[in-house]
């Protein structure tokens, strides 16, 4: 899996070659089928792989830097997408990559649409965590918007329309804005 | 490029093949290559026309319903972006396809960059025209992040991960806040 995702970083799920990705494993393309059956298992591993380590990667918490309060973990969780480090740039490509041929691909769709939700869940547990007296669906949305931004940023920034510390500036700021927006919003009574 | 624009819509930029971009446009090979040199060249036009394309259809007004103030431009000028039209789908899809191809092809990078700096500039002017008193630097983060939702929030409803009505209401919302966000703002004294 690892391999698939640095295949699909570097030349894009339509580059993604069976051959190819069982050299980069060092296995035979006859086990590759074996397990994963065909194209599109191999593409919905690599979704669950990368998602697994971009769920990693964005709970590691500094350990010089013990306790943070409910805001400090949605602020992490969001900007941690957004760093140049080998891991996130691949992960962050390859998600992009996965998303743009779901367009084009319906195999792709309901797992990826799966893992968005999970992620949209995740992010509105925090918000939750951050006022906990804002609606569920006022919830739902700020954590829609918040994770739509961070993939539309990324995507700007790894196409190089924007610069990685301009992102993160404009991400910090929509956090802001949205917990803002969210301390004015009360549950129905 | 209405062929270029189709056939990237179809099958996304790494599926475009001169041959077939040639029987789509009526015209022989050597002609296209003759007119755009190569490959990077097709993708540059094709660019520009969907730009175009977007410019137009996203500044069309009602004639029913003349003279929108500068807060109704600006919804209409986003939320048209956000269409089931087959005009609409065709330019997203294929402007999401030359976002996602610039990650692996440098050749797309300045251009898609300059396209994406002149999308932000007209919705930071728009915003100005709603607030002439907030600050360039606010109008323009504004801009840009209400730009990337739209690409964030599009590419989800391209791919099932979201339903169109959804995507519309969650990019009004972020409008509404925007606009909240830069009633605070004011320019240095």
């Amino acid at each position: 899996m690892e391999g698939a995702a640095r295949v699909i970083a570097r030349r894009g799920v339509r580059g993604l070659r069976v051959e190819e990705l069982a050299a980069e494993a060092g296995v035979s393309t006859a086990l590759i089928y074996y397990h994963f059956k065909d194209r599109a298992g191999i593409l919905r591993a690599t979704l669950e792989f990368i998602n697994d380590r971009a769920g990693r990667y964005t709970t590691e918490r500094d350990p010089a830097r013990p306790g943070l309060d409910a805001r400090g973990e949605l602020e992490q969780t969001l900007l941690l997408e957004l760093q140049d480090t080998p891991d996130v740039r691949e992960t962050s490509t390859a998600w992009g990559e996965l998303r743009a041929s779901a367009v084009f691909d319906p195999d792709l769709r309901e797992d990826l649409a799966r893992a968005t939700r999970v992620w949209v869940h995740e992010v509105g547990e925090l918000l939750g965590l951050v006022h906990p007296m804002a609606s569920a669906a006022a919830l739902t949305a700020a954590a829609e918007r918040l994770t739509a931004l961070v993939e539309g940023l990324s995507s700007r920034w790894l196409s190089g329309s924007l610069e990685l510390a301009q992102a993160r500036e404009l991400m910090a700021s929509a956090i802001t804005t949205e917990l803002e927006r969210l301390s004015r919003s009360r549950p129905p009574v």
